[in-house]
């Protein structure tokens, strides 16, 4: 499927270990609407710093990544460094320097080989006429084991037009973004503020529903470009298009979340957590992630334990109202609790069953109010900690 | 050290795997003046529920604990277990059954096997003449690898005094208590109100500042029985003797609660965790806690990484008030970074060295007030995967 107006390319810039893309580029022939949801951590990478400056205008045109090195607690060198590499890219593109991101990932506190970054800027704009959105999508992996990538059709007003997205991030996955980097182009026509909305209610119901490991990072960040070459009039608020264009959108980010979780580092399992009959949607989502979070539950799934106590235990001091006399559980459809005491015993081989699935689901219900949450999360397994106690080495 | 007027007994109840014992009793000769702090989590086991009634007039005289079955989300049946247990208790001891507290720990949401402890009361009661304390520290292990016990000597008005501890708990350890019992026990005679409130303060510094995979249990409990029998002159706010108590006490708490931490399931690595500089000290133990909390930052003390980047990806997202250009960071006395930035070449080498040892400290300065927090916490490592996923079979 092709998005109109945009192209792309990757070289080897030598950031990573030798043998791999790590530089990418997206670029739109035309200055494209755009919004962006960045890391809510105190301490910010400089790409951050300096992207969520050139996108204030609600405008972007070029997007350049590498993977290997984020940039982030470097100072003012790496501000200079992400300034530096956005100015060499517009000038290379002939557009303004405000015109385009600059995003990193990889490992935290060591400054960036700038002059490897300079060397490759000439080749990557070069190879613009050749590259797809794969590419990047492949340069932008560090621990993932496979490229995340998503892409889906809308109309609006009898003009087709497409919604792509690619993904990385496996470990340090938590709510309120994680090291997670996301971009989506789109060649639809969308009106600045209903974009700006949707989007951000998008990734609330997407990347902010899934926890790997509960870290944050420092340059999490989700983008859309939406450039306008489908030539649809333009989709705003309150339309049947509009509508039809978040729905679209939706599944895009939802589809790359759930590839995120799946590839949660070292996982196993995928398990889908909705909590139910909470006092509000906010206790819900407390209580989901609570769950999702914790390292006792988590390493039960690996066990495939149907320890549905730990999973009472999390939701207990989750911070969110409960009654532990109105508490249920079930493993997908096998109720293992119910009114906070253990549903009978077949319910132990029957939800031990469930667990060994390699998707399941756990629903939680409170039984006091109307809220309710999903998230996604992995198990915690001997794998996570190889690869983590070995990241950098 | 002989604890005046305290008497001790275990024996097998078969609650656990056969072997070991798993049912313990402490007794006073004369009712005790006593304070407890339970788990603040709103999925509270029946013995919790239970005790916190029978404490709240500030005496006990006896105290039953079993492992092996945490007698949590049982419901009505649990909980008239555990009234039972105190009730048979009780009369065997000659006693009130509210002057019984009653303790568990071990799995969540199994009845407990209420005849087999009814069995084991009139022998565990017999053996009280030949038991020590160090015998309840053994029976109350779940998955700790060695009991937990503390004993130091104080003195009032030229009477010396003893107190003593035992403590359990490896996994599920997180501020606010955890799966943790300890229950400490002194001959001095001290004022039931400056009781609580320095026993408030000292578990607060203790078993509330560490952190092994930061869960909450649903069973913890912190108690402590005083029965005055050393015969001094009743311990009180403000004076020197009362300020003597409380170091005492704080050291017997701590002591109690790095074993915990040493103790932490498949833990390697004993890591104390200070941060100074904080716009206040609840800021500064939010930075602590998410540090402690990390599954990155544990990973990498496994791997004995020096990388300081995902600590301050830790603070950053901590929730305490952060400059990022104004972060330090030391591994003991190796300064890592500065003002937000690496402190150069050969920090790496020496920061891994220190990271090589079994026990070191991670000094994390926010540089912007005066607010300090000390947590101890541990490693993450394969093993603690094993522990976990297989607890229950």
């Amino acid at each position: 499927m092709t998005v109109r107006g945009f192209s792309f390319s990757t070289v080897e810039a030598a950031i990573k270990k030798p043998g791999r893309k790590d530089l990418g580029l997206i670029f739109s022939t035309v200055p494209a609407t755009a919004s962006a949801v960045f890391t809510t951590s105190s301490v910010k990478a400089a790409p951050v710093l300096v992207s969520r400056e050139h996108i204030a205008n609600g405008t972007a045109q070029a997007l350049i990544v590498n993977s290997g090195n984020a940039n982030a607690c470097t100072g003012e060198p790496g501000i200079a460094v992400a300034q530096e590499t956005a100015r060499l890219v517009a000038l290379a593109l002939g557009i303004e320097s405000t015109a385009v991101q600059v995003c990193s990932t990889g490992v935290i506190g060591v400054q960036m080989p700038f002059e490897r970054i300079q060397a490759s800027i000439p080749k990557l704009v070069e190879g613009l006429s050749t590259g797809a959105l794969a590419d990047v999508a492949d340069a932008i992996m560090t621990t993932d084991t496979f490229a995340k990538m998503e892409t889906m059709r809308g109309e609006a007003g009898g003009v087709d037009y497409s919604v792509a997205g690619i993904a990385k991030g496996a470990g340090m996955i938590m709510p309120n973004m994680a090291t997670m980097l996301s971009f989506i182009i789109t060649d639809a026509a969308v009106e600045q503020n209903f974009l700006q909305q949707t989007f951000r209610r998008a990734v609330d119901a997407s990347f902010n529903a899934i926890t790997v490991d509960g870290d944050m990072s420092t340059n999490d960040t989700c983008l859309i470009m939406a450039n306008g070459m489908a030539g649809n009039p333009i989709i705003g608020e309150g339309s049947a298009e509009g509508y039809a264009f978040s729905v679209t959108l939706n599944a895009v980010l939802l589809s790359l979340a759930k590839q995120i979780v799946k590839d949660g580092e070292g996982a196993t399992k995928f398990v889908e957590i909705r909590v139910t009959g909470a006092s509000n949607d906010a206790d819900a989502k407390r209580a989901a992630l609570a769950i999702g979070n914790s390292s006792l539950v988590k390493t039960a799934f690996f066990g495939q334990d149907a320890n549905w106590g730990r999973i009472f235990a999390a939701v207990g001091y989750s911070g969110a109202e409960v009654d532990q006399t109105r508490l249920s559980l079930s493993f997908d459809d096998v109720c293992m609790a119910r009114n906070g005491i253990f549903a009978g015993d077949d319910a132990e081989a029957r939800g031990t069953a469930v667990l060994r699935q390699k998707e399941f689901t756990v629903s939680v219900d409170l039984g006091i109010g109307s809220g309710t949450a999903t998230i996604y999360t992995s198990d915690l397994t001997h794998e996570y900690v190889s690869i983590n106690a070995d990241y950098r080495s």
